[in-house]
């Protein structure tokens, strides 16, 4: 039975909205309630209504105030609430009797502060709640509409926010909002910037989904701390794909001192930075590391959708920057250009002989002495069908050469399709810049961090092209999830794993020292005795595990020794006695757990101590599809060892994809039950090898 | 016979000349002889005469031009060419004769063009070393001698480079070089740049020999193409380490693409990344990415020595970036400082109850209404003595609030010791920047960076501190270098190696049936035996290897095998019958090899696959010592798998580190003999295990 969808709120007429309130407004220098009510009455360029209510003044700059909501004559669309923490609660619950639809909490003291800041906040969710008036905040900065020029903020920078472009941006924080919105000085626009303070009820989710349907809007950014629900900010994320929207986050909290700043800076847990970025991979979401990469990223995949390869060309008038620039892409595993045959011909005409027309080109400084000469052969290398975006780095600003540079780059963009993507890597911000950044290109900060949007660009682009099917939501909190059967000792969850396809070495449970004696008789050849067990998870650690153990009588005194040890540390049902797996193979593991934030994770990695050692892991959110299944091997380092390096036999990657999908249903199937499974190790033999090719050789599962 | 040191010219009279000739001065706009001569005549504040040589010309500017070098009333120290390529040798020539020291050649034409620009730069070189002048480019834009206002260079750029600071600049292209010239822009100012173009004589290396001696510099930057010199560009570095100098160092050339860009822009090699990287590492020359982080880097050595152990202060009145800082921080593998207990308590007492006084510290948006709270908050934390380094972030342009913190900042500065680093990471330059950038704050570009170079900082603290030998020269070319031994074979290199205190396996070589029988009689247990050949290295690959040979009637039979299967590829010289290897033990590999521009380098890392797979090696120039060899494990991920992860025993690491330095020894005593050795693997077992715990299980040395 597939889960609902989260539902989100339509919030059209908070984020554009035909009147507003400032409750608050005041006339005071440098107040709150002054600088809110300049930015809407003066510095937006809002048609609707703005109402002010202040109980202690007349009017404020000539417009009237009213004493208390109640008073109003008309019910505004939105309530900015710019008033002192104690009567917060009071005047939301009165913006919600006069049917108020959204309110936007400026005011601090909440949630952030702990005590009674975080009983009020509590209330004011309460509140939403029973009312369906929804609340923006509070400890926030507010709500800044670039695009229709609405300041429901009472930020004075709010008056130089002048760039418009096609960028919606949901932040937590807001000086590091702020940040993004004042890139707007290189180029970036922006058309809404939600900036969520604590989150009492509407979160960056609802954002990201109301950014999701808005037609302004090409690309998403989002700044996040803490996830407070990981099943709507996938739901936001999931809408934002089927819109064609690439959505590009910034997470805080993958060092140590990073959840505990976050924690102890929003009260919120930063949840596992490993987890986050493999749930971000699987839907999509470009994460990067730093605010300067989300405008440049966001900046690029506004400009051009990202084809599914990408082959770049380099162009410019420094030999040196063009090979440091050809270096980097190489070094970030991206691939230059090869030049049709004609766009050579036609640069190696245009160009004296000492320019360079292979890739990187390179036309040394000619254009200052043959101004035209950047125009016409910018203009070549854009057209050439092999190019997918030219990678401009500008190592120094030379004054007036070069703004004919970045107006020869304008003038190229504006008849071309391919991105132009300039780098001004110098300090010294010439006319040049300024051009380029009227143009409306983002020229990214440093070269490097130009490679890594290009690097991410692409990658977006050949996940888009793979098409992937909707990412899968969170399996568990479903009412029909089957119950488990009682798989609490290695054979009981053998058998069940069994029963759903995955092979496990051959065995039987010998309860007594006649019954091993038979078993090993049995079985034949070498085998392995492991102490049953619901108690004990490391068996081998406690003396429960003999290895390498052939015929009955060995097989008698083995089933001693692993009753006598394991029976010191745990309840001892029987011994299993196990065929020993074939020599050769590759050890796998693979293990499944059940995220706080996400749910159920499946996770593959080489066995043994490589996963610690080398972090050579892969995880996905269940339940997996095949596609997602064979990525995941895809993107492990080991997948070499798997496919056999070195004159090494092939293994069974097929067999390793077959276990994976078939541990995923079995998740699925009973997810409430499951709080844990490994199977470590996976044995994956070589494809075609006699017997089964992919066994667990060992099995835990753990009730949720 | 410890080799002589390189040795460098002294390069005082051309950075500060006393006179100089300006060959090719020009009256016509634009040209390179004008260009050069406003420079010297105008945009330089130089005390000594500048001579100009024009035929057809009486005077420039009203200085009087001379027909020829030969008629000048006096002999300068310096000739700056700036003729067309043509008359460029006859031009030297004159110089040479007239007795001129230096000659900078600004002219384009020469080894860049490939052909008789080629051989030209060849006469160039020739002529150098004949006549004693040394010669600075061809094809470059000449040396700025910013400390001393003397711009011996055409770049009309020049004019505007007026901030003077304790940065050494040594480059190759011109473009990047400029670039770093142009960081003046956000507060880092350079002494000298020198920008060596195609380094017919003078390079990069006799640069940064002059730099380590100019009192001026405190902090060398370089940015290389190719390595022409290996031995004299360490012996340069070398030298800048005992001045107390550290180098920053960008190498292009670490992917495909950049070392065919690199061979293309300059004909120069690029040479292995993962060697030119080993070496910087080993001499503590610190390794960047980008030009901008050859400033932030430099910079920031420049304002601070770092300590032996580096703790950070977080400061700002953003929660969100503080938080991101932190975040970094850890993920970088860098250390937050424990503030010791006054600090807490002085900023408990200085701020509001809503501000964090933890680390990071968030002051929050108290200054807008209290200023002079952060000078004292800020104060009070750069004077925590657990506090090294205080990072500012700074997320976004406040206006007049931000000039106030960058002012407060620089107060702050002015009193302590402690450097501070602020980074503006907004795109926005309001006042507060451009006071950041005047008190000679490098505010790095992005977070990211600046946690980077805070890393780079801390990591040469560590090396300063560990008081590192001197860093070897190159072992070849030694002409004492003992003959080598005939070890072709892999018993004959065991022997050797045996003989250098390197334990091998117990083994025999078996020329007949019969001495195989006899051989396993006497070795007894379980054994290998292995064809004997100087021409097979692959003896597994062709049938020549047998294991787990019990008895003399299975060794009869494996000796057969062998030697039928073996000598079906090459010479088979008999057999080496050698008792297997006791089970448990951590495989690694040892290898030496020859690399053609530094000389021979020693590797260690897992052995299998696990080299090809993760990368996890570490290598270093040879001979070593025994730090040296130690921080090579250290810095292997694998060092936990030898420590002994998850209860399994500790490995005799330090037996491991013995064998590093007795093949160190040995190839330093055959140097120029040995091309390759390989110990693959080399077995360490459990430390205090029975028998030799570290043991070259296979040996191969390839001649040089």
């Amino acid at each position: 039975m597939p889960l609902a969808l989260p539902e989100f709120p339509d919030l059209e007429r908070l984020v554009r909205p035909r009147s507003v309130v400032l409750v608050g407004a005041s006339a005071k220098p440098g107040s709150l309630g002054r600088r809110t009510a300049d930015n809407l009455l003066h510095a937006s360029d809002f048609g609707g209504d703005v109402h002010l209510v202040n109980p202690r003044a007349a009017d404020i700059d000539g417009h009237p105030c009213h004493p208390d909501v109640e008073s109003l004559p008309a019910v505004p669309d939105v309530a900015v609430i710019a008033i002192p923490a104690a009567g917060v609660m009071d005047a939301l619950e009165r913006c919600a009797t006069k049917g108020i639809a959204y309110a936007i909490v400026l005011t601090s003291g909440f949630g952030e502060v702990g005590g009674d800041g975080r009983v009020q906040q509590d209330r004011m969710r309460a509140l939403a709640a029973r009312t369906g008036m929804r609340i923006y905040g509070p400890n926030c900065p507010g709500l800044t509409n670039l695009a229709d020029r609405i300041g429901m903020t009472f930020s004075p920078a709010f008056a130089d926010d002048r760039r418009v472009g096609p960028i919606g941006i949901a932040t937590q924080g807001g000086g590091l909002g702020r940040n993004l919105v004042q890139a707007a000085e290189r180029g970036a626009g922006a058309a809404l910037w939600a900036s969520l303070g604590n989150a009492a009820d509407l979160d960056v989710a609802d954002f990201v989904h109301h950014l999701a349907q808005d037609d302004g809007v090409k690309v998403i950014l989002t700044l996040l701390e803490g996830v407070r629900d990981g099943r709507r900010l996938l739901a936001a994320f999931r809408a934002a794909a089927a819109a064609g929207k690439p959505v590009v986050t910034l997470k805080v909290g993958r060092s140590a001192y990073g959840v505990r700043a976050v924690q102890s800076h929003t009260a919120a847990m930063a949840g596992s930075a490993e987890v986050n970025s493999a749930v971000f991979a699987q839907l999509g979401v470009v994460e990067v590391a730093d605010t300067d990469e989300l405008m440049d990223v966001g900046w690029l995949l506004a400009r051009a959708a990202p084809p599914p390869r990408t082959r770049i060309a380099i162009f410019g008038g420094s030999g040196g920057a063009g090979a440091m620039a050809a270096d980097m892409v190489g070094a970030a595993g991206l691939e230059l250009a090869e030049f049709a045959p004609e766009t050579t011909a036609a640069l190696r005409e245009a160009l004296p002989a000492f320019a360079a027309v292979g890739n990187p080109v390179d036309i040394t400084a000619t254009t200052i002495s043959a101004p035209g000469l950047m125009d016409r052969t910018l203009g070549i290398v854009a057209a050439d069908p092999n190019v997918d975006l030219v990678l401009l780095p500008i190592p120094l600003d030379y004054g007036d050469h070069s703004a004919h540079g970045s107006r020869a780059m304008a003038e190229v963009q504006s008849r071309t399709g391919t991105p132009l993507l300039p780098v001004w890597m110098s300090d010294r911000r010439g006319p040049g810049w300024q051009i380029l950044a009227d143009a409306g290109f983002c020229s990214p900060r440093s070269l490097t961090k130009a490679v890594s949007a290009v690097r991410h660009w692409a990658d977006h682009g050949r996940w888009r092209a793979a098409a992937p099917a909707p990412a899968p939501l969170i399996l568990n909190g479903r009412a029909a999830g089957e119950p488990l059967p009682d798989v609490r000792t290695e054979p009981a969850a053998k058998a069940w794993l069994a029963a759903a396809g995955i092979a496990v070495p051959e065995g039987v449970v010998a309860r007594t020292e006649a019954e091993a004696r038979a078993a090993a008789a049995e079985l034949g050849g070498r085998l392995v005795l492991k102490a049953v067990s619901p108690d004990l998870h490391h068996k081998s650690d406690v003396g429960g595990v003999v290895l390498g153990v052939e015929g009955a009588d060995a097989a008698a005194e083995a089933w001693e020794r692993v009753v006598a040890s394991a029976s010191a540390h745990g309840t001892v049902e029987g011994v299993l006695v196990e065929r020993m797996a074939p020599a050769g193979g590759v050890e796998m593991l693979v293990g499944v757990h059940r995220d706080p934030v996400y749910g159920h994770l499946i996770s593959v990695g080489m066995g043994g101590v490589h996963v610690e050692v080398f972090g050579d892991v892969q995880r996905r959110l269940l339940p997996l599809d095949r596609r997602t299944a064979e990525e995941m091997l895809d993107g492990l380092r080991c997948k070499r060892l798997l496919e056999g390096v070195r004159g090494a036999p092939r293994h069974d990657v097929e067999g390793l994809v077959d276990l994976l999908l078939a541990v995923s249903a079995l998740v699925e199937r009973h997810a409430d039950a499951i709080g844990e499974l490994d199977l470590n190790p996976v044995l994956v033999r070589p494809a075609g090898a006699a017997g089964p090719t992919v066994l667990a050789l060992d099995a835990l599962v753990v009730g949720a």
